[in-house]
């Protein structure tokens, strides 16, 4: 398929950043790590020009174990909200550190957080803690079975809960009567949902819902808010619990559950990533000011690249798709130009915005990705 | 049911501690975390003269949210194993927290952590890390079923593996799916286990054990070496793995596998709780010797008092009951007033002594004991 040369030259060029520290780890790696590395942290499934090892960060920074630097848009898969080694953050993190870090009983800091956490997410009356997401949905589940006696648990087809037997989306040593008990629905589409419930009868224990679909390698989609409605009075109808799973979006979004917005309340909620001195720093608001000004940058790049994307999802975790983009390989060739010039994005994940984008980052990613998209034209051409 | 009066008059009186800090919290915690607390970490069912917050602590020495200090014997559920605040472990943890806590991708110390493991473990050749030893149960039964394509995975009845659906001791929540592939055997039968793997046949993917059997609440039982090889033979014929769940004891008993000094190496192994400098500090040795101190003052102070006991397992984990104690009442006693003067152990669970022991911490300890024996001789004559 022959392409139009592009107005623009890409400068993709050799890759001028030194590996020899990340390369050696990698065969360290293989001999001691399955894979030489396992989950989705693993570089094995990314183009050669990401680092597999990070070594420090600093707001939105980043550096590899080569001392290259990055500005930072994936923030961990979410954790880091407010940037990297957060003065404030690391001082209280220091603070606790210095009288305890684990104990036979909880500290005193964790009734606080209970509080803090119960007076800003409007639906919370308490507050338990955990370990990661999957602890947290699978608790949601457990408590949602054990409240209604029930058993039957609704999902959205491929959405991502966690990475326990019954939800991850490897399959590998699972087995069927993991997810004996799971009930299947498509995001969005109320009708869908309601078969499944009818399906379920008097055994329907719970509905799990993210704020928006985020799945992996797909175009994003934000809620239709007549479903989320739809999904609160189903569950009010049946006695179900109306669980939202908010690991990825909760705190990012709105200062709450990523439901405030549009007045629905669930019942149970599974929280993770971003959890900060999020309101002293106006961190909402400077994300999404960030976020947009990456999305109209970015956007614009495109059309004037002649290249037909999608960009979706809210502006603080968007993700970027090539139309017609197969086997996410121009998204490949896209985010591996990217990464040669410093900005750290993921070609099938979505990426997080955090709120210590300057605007010299910003700048930073620009430069990267129309840079990136004129290697995405050039690889067109030569296709 | 009578007694006689105690020879030596225990001393237990009111309680001495402030407790104004630890009662204010768990007010406020009551409105804002389910049952005031949850889990293994909820004093409710411990005597009230327990603490429900801690505050912190250094070595072998613990304090809680009103300055009250204890020896600990419980080191966290097992984690705390050099002492708490253990310099060098907090310099490293501080020094690699200065450079980043979480990032896109794992630091070089990974590595150098999956080295050190594999080269420590006698049958280890890969590393993987979790959060929890929950998570690195589960791992281990998902990587058995994927190895070898079945399904079924034999516990022993009553052992703990983890807080998960498929292994927590509280049913409420689960389903009879979330143990549709497990079979049961007793630990230290291994006709029990040859009938359960008949029964599986040629489903079995593996078989689960602890080194020790450690059942919460019940005298601890060691491993006959004639058991461990059986199952070693066993896996050996069906073709499932030997998965050894090392999560409490790995690295308190022995610079390796708790199997390694019987000669018999599982498949796959669970770790967790103690992973620090061992080697340079001589802490296994350290554990041993404060934990001999400790049985052979606490076993002889029974005796002085008339009272027969049980005190099973390890030295370094061990665990103390008395004889027809029903519903660990004598247990709680004893707990309760060791407690009061600043000796923190557990009624229900097995006690965990780590290597920062001192004399004076041995001394405080065992003079806590012999009041709590005292108290509870005082209890029997009054019942």
């Amino acid at each position: 398929m022959a392409h139009q040369a592009p107005a623009k030259a890409g400068r993709p060029g050799p890759d001028p950043r030194e590996r020899t520290a990340d390369r050696a780890l990698r065969q360290r790696a293989a001999a001691v790590i399955p894979g030489g590395m396992y989950g989705h942290q693993s570089a094995g499934r990314l183009p050669p020009e990401y680092p597999q090892f990070m070594r420090s960060g600093r707001g939105a920074r980043i550096w590899d174990a080569d001392g290259n630097s990055y500005v930072d848009l994936m923030c961990s898969y979410g954790p880091i909200v407010l940037g990297h080694q957060h003065p404030k953050v690391e001082a209280a993190a220091r603070s606790q550190a210095a009288q305890a870090d684990c104990q036979n009983g909880p500290a005193p800091v964790m009734v606080e957080l209970a509080e803090l956490l119960v007076a800003t997410v409007r639906h919370a009356d308490w507050a338990m803690l955990a370990k990661n997401g999957t602890d947290a949905t699978t608790m949601c589940c457990t408590i949602a079975r054990a409240q209604t006696g029930r058993k039957r648990i609704l999902v959205a087809r491929g959405a991502y809960h966690g990475a326990a037997p019954w939800c991850t989306p490897r399959l590998a040593g699972t087995t069927p009567e993991d997810r004996a008990n799971l009930g299947y629905y498509t995001f969005n589409d109320l009708d869908s949902v309601r078969a499944a419930a009818a399906e379920a009868g008097d055994v329907l224990a719970g509905i799990v819902v993210s704020p928006f679909k985020h799945d992996a390698g797909f175009d994003q989609e934000l809620v239709d808010p007549a479903f989320a409605r739809g999904l609160r009075d189903l569950c009010d109808a049946t006695g179900a619990a109306l669980i939202l799973d908010d690991v990825r979006c909760g705190f990012r979004l709105h200062l709450g559950s990523s439901w405030e917005p549009i007045g629905v309340d669930p019942d149970l909620s599974a929280w993770s990533k971003a959890i900060a001195a999020l309101r002293e720093e106006g961190a909402i608001e400077a994300m999404e000011r960030a976020g947009t000004a990456l999305r109209d940058g970015i956007v614009g790049q495109a059309a004037a690249w002649g290249l037909e994307v999608s960009y979706t999802g809210p502006v603080q975790i968007p993700y970027l798709t090539f139309a017609g983009d197969r086997d996410h390989a121009l998204a490949s060739v896209f985010a591996a130009a990217a990464v040669r010039r410093g900005a750290f994005i993921h070609p099938r994940h979505n990426w997080f915005v955090s709120a210590a984008m300057t605007a010299a980052d910003i700048d930073v990613v620009l430069s990267a990705t129309d840079d990136a998209f004129g290697a995405v034209r050039k690889h067109l051409a030569t296709d």
